[in-house]
């Protein structure tokens, strides 16, 4: 197993992920790659004492930043360490891709270096995003396509549900539709017209989701286009946010309410860890013919190293070809 | 002052809106007004000992079920308790109406029987959400249109920064599209278009806002269309929620975290006050020519109370007036 990180994504680059890098060559047993220009990232290395021993780097001259229009991706800025990344892998030079770099351009590289997986008609970002009961749901797409047709909607939840069973280990996911209402004349046309896709299908489709219920663990799988899905993903990690900042308040508001905080310290811990993006990893690219994951922007080297277990969990259980032929199952 | 309450509108009407109301008089200066079938209305009172003494019974024989169709409002359900509340304030008898029932038929009865103020495009649903900060914010629209274009999105921007100004005391609100990005260039093209025209505004604009930033209190007035209004408001309260429940679970887990509960329970109860929508009212109706306040479909009698504090705020401000005046000013 190869995963290739690009080391000059995200805002916390090239350090980061060199670090994160690392880190994953000490916990996974897999071959780090690193993506970038060479002298740069031995250089940054050297200064913070990361050793590269274990790490294979793959030169690229340029870095794509993150005001770069996406489109350029596969022409002026096709030396860059994002676009040598996605190209090794679609040349079987590693096995999964991590980035942190420009959301436009890792849906550029899925979709156009490493290609649509056949039958698929829009990739999308797929956040895996943990919930009050225990059990993460799946929230797709959250964020690669604004406007969504009732017919990607509804590939939506066949390739979330996929993913669910195969990669998390979820019988028979339940599938929901992200809704303003539980009918099924609720949201615009689209939303009508997916809701019926989804009921005829083969899917365990519970109905219209609404948005109360989804982080309670209503369903595995959230079907929405990319604009709703994109607010769901980052209003989830700013209520979150806002929420653990309002406790520390409470907690370190006098002597007393910090004796508190000690007696539920570990408690405390878990949540916290529970909701950190930095554990979570990134979301994958769902629809593309190789593990390809976005993490998040601002990406420490914990969540690196998260992304990188997270891409070696996709590669590893091959979910890729059972896409595939679910795609293929439904189109016979 | 005098406030009319449907007391047939919401899950637990009619003895929640009765006990509301009984609890409106104990509390404010206000007459108050409840709309509904007297027999029903005596009866429950009765059967619950809530005096009547200081209130006023608008008779109405029917009862607008939370699965009619909106648009029968204005004909074969114009004899239910909402239809009549509605009537009443259009005709003088009341200064303001409180409906914990459907959205649909309150949008309905605002638009086509107490109307539109002169120049308003599309009423909307404008929730008054908590944040982080202390300072809440107007989510408008928060429901009541799906789609809206550029030109309402700016008006909403207009309508809410006179409703904060003016009823929530703010000095220069601002005002921030919610969009999936910071870059003038994000969302879809009529987002782009609105950005523009909010740009071009005399308002105090301070550009896209993304979901993750609103619950920290970015700004005091968040334009969106109905439907990510309304996934805002859903979610927000969902996150809120299953966090609130996942404390609740940390400091029940044994005896010495009960112990730590007892040593911040006046902070987590400030806190579970502040994200309360029985303490927050409803969401005003925006742009309808009398105040209209829509309570939270679930609400209990503290709800129903809360929902007429708003109502007598929204009408004693005169920012219906104040509303008309700046759209008057933009026009000229």
């Amino acid at each position: 197993m190869r995963i290739i990180i690009d080391a000059f994504g995200g805002d916390n680059a090239p350090l980061s992920n060199i670090e994160g890098a690392y880190l994953a060559t000490k916990e996974y047993d897999a071959d780090i790659l690193l993506c970038g220009n060479k002298e740069k990232i031995e250089k940054c290395a050297k200064e913070n004492n990361i050793p590269l021993d274990n790490i294979e780097i793959v030169h690229a001259d340029d870095i794509f930043d993150i005001h770069d229009d996406p489109n350029l991706l596969l022409k002026s800025k096709k030396n860059t360490s994002l676009a040598v990344a996605f190209s090794a892998v679609k040349e079987g030079k590693a096995d999964a891709v991590v980035s942190a770099g420009s959301s436009g351009a890792v849906l550029m590289g899925g979709t156009f270096i490493v290609k649509r997986i056949k039958g698929i008609k829009r990739p999308a970002f797929a956040a895996v995003i943990p919930t009050a009961s225990g059990n993460p749901y799946m929230l797709l797409d959250s964020g690669a396509n604004i406007d969504c047709r009732a017919d990607v909607l509804e590939q939506f939840g066949l390739v979330g549900s996929v993913y669910m069973k195969n990669v998390m280990g979820v019988e028979n996911p339940k599938v929901g539709l992200l809704n303003i209402g539980a009918e099924e004349t609720k949201g615009g046309e689209t939303l009508v017209e997916a809701y019926q896709k989804l009921k005829n299908s083969s899917l365990n489709f519970i109905g219209n989701v609404e948005p109360r219920d989804v982080p309670a663990g209503a369903c595995d799988v959230v079907v929405c286009d990319g604009f709703s899905g994109n607010i769901v993903l980052k209003l989830t990690e700013g209520v979150a946010l806002s929420f653990m900042k309002m406790f520390k308040a409470i907690l370190l508001k006098n002597i007393v309410s910090k004796i508190a905080a000690l007696l539920i310290k570990s408690g405390l811990k878990d949540l916290k860890k529970k909701f950190d993006y930095k554990e979570l990893g990134g979301a994958p690219l769902i629809g593309v013919r190789k593990p390809v994951i976005k993490a998040h922007g601002s990406s420490d080297s914990k969540a690196i190293k998260s992304a990188v277990k997270q891409a070696i969990l996709f590669a590893e259980t091959g979910v890729t070809a059972e896409i595939e032929n679910a795609i293929k199952g439904v189109e016979d």
